[in-house]
C-alpha cells in the first residue's frame, strides 16, 4: 500500500497542505507529536515583535526567504534551512516576498507570543 | 547581518549538515527545542523492526524515498512529505536507494527503540 499506512498513520505532503490556504501569518496545524505541533504558515511583510515565555520555536523554510529579526541581528533562512528561537528571545519574522514556513512548537504556543493584538490567532485551524 | 543571528541563534542548512557524514542509520543531532531533538539520518536498505515505548517520532524526507513499514501497511514518503509514528507502533524504515531524512523526537529516543543490537547508537553525534 502506498500513501497512508495503518495504525492511523497518515502521511502529510507539505505542498498539498500549503495549497489549501492563502492567508498570511495564520498558522495551520498539520501534525502533532509529543505535545508539540507541526504547523505551516505563509509569511508576507513584517510580523510583530514578540517572544514566547516558555516555548522554543523552530522555523524551517520550505519556499522563499524568511528573515527573523532579533534585537541584535537577523537570521535569514532559505529553503532547506531552519533556526530555533529559544524561549524568551524577542523576534520578528518577515518576508519581502511570500515565504512558506514549517513551524514546530508546543501546542500551547500563541502566534504572537506575549503580545495580543489583531494578528493574534487564538485557535488554529487543523488542515 | 545575514546568516547566524544574535542570542546564540544559529541557522542550520540541511544540505550542509548532510554533507558531513555518510554512515547509514546513524542519526546526527542538528538542533534541539523543548526537550526534542532534530536529527538527520541517511537510510539505505532495511532497518530493524522496533517501536518506541514513550516517544512519537516524526520522519520528514529531504531526499529520496523512504518506506516506513508498519505491521498492517506501508507509508511511502517522498521529499516534502512527513509522517508521525505514534509511540508504541512497530515500524521498520527502509529505502531501496539512499534517502535523507529529518527526524524529530524526544532527546530520550534510542534509534532502535525497544530493540538493542549492533545497530543501536547509544550516544549520537552532534554536528
Amino acid at each position: 500500500m502506498d500513501g497512508s499506512g495503518g495504525n492511523g498513520v497518515q502521511k502529510v505532503n507539505l505542498a498539498e497542505k500549503l495549497a489549501l490556504f492563502s492567508a498570511h501569518f495564520e498558522p495551520k496545524v498539520v501534525g502533532e507529536l509529543n505535545g508539540q505541533e507541526v504547523k505551516l504558515v505563509k509569511v508576507l511583510g513584517p510580523f510583530v515583535w514578540h517572544h514566547h515565555e516558555n516555548e522554543d520555536e523552530l522555523f524551517l523554510v520550505v519556499k522563499g526567504r524568511l528573515t527573523i529579526r532579533l534585537r541584535d541581528a537577523d537570521v535569514v533562512l532559505e529553503p532547506g534551512e531552519f533556526a530555533v528561537i529559544p524561549k524568551g528571545v524577542e523576534h520578528k519574522p518577515e518576508a519581502g516576498e511570500e515565504a512558506h514556513v514549517l513551524l514546530l512548537e508546543p501546542k500551547s504556543t500563541l502566534n504572537t507570543g506575549d503580545v495580543v493584538n489583531e494578528r493574534t490567532v487564538p485557535v488554529l485551524d487543523r488542515i
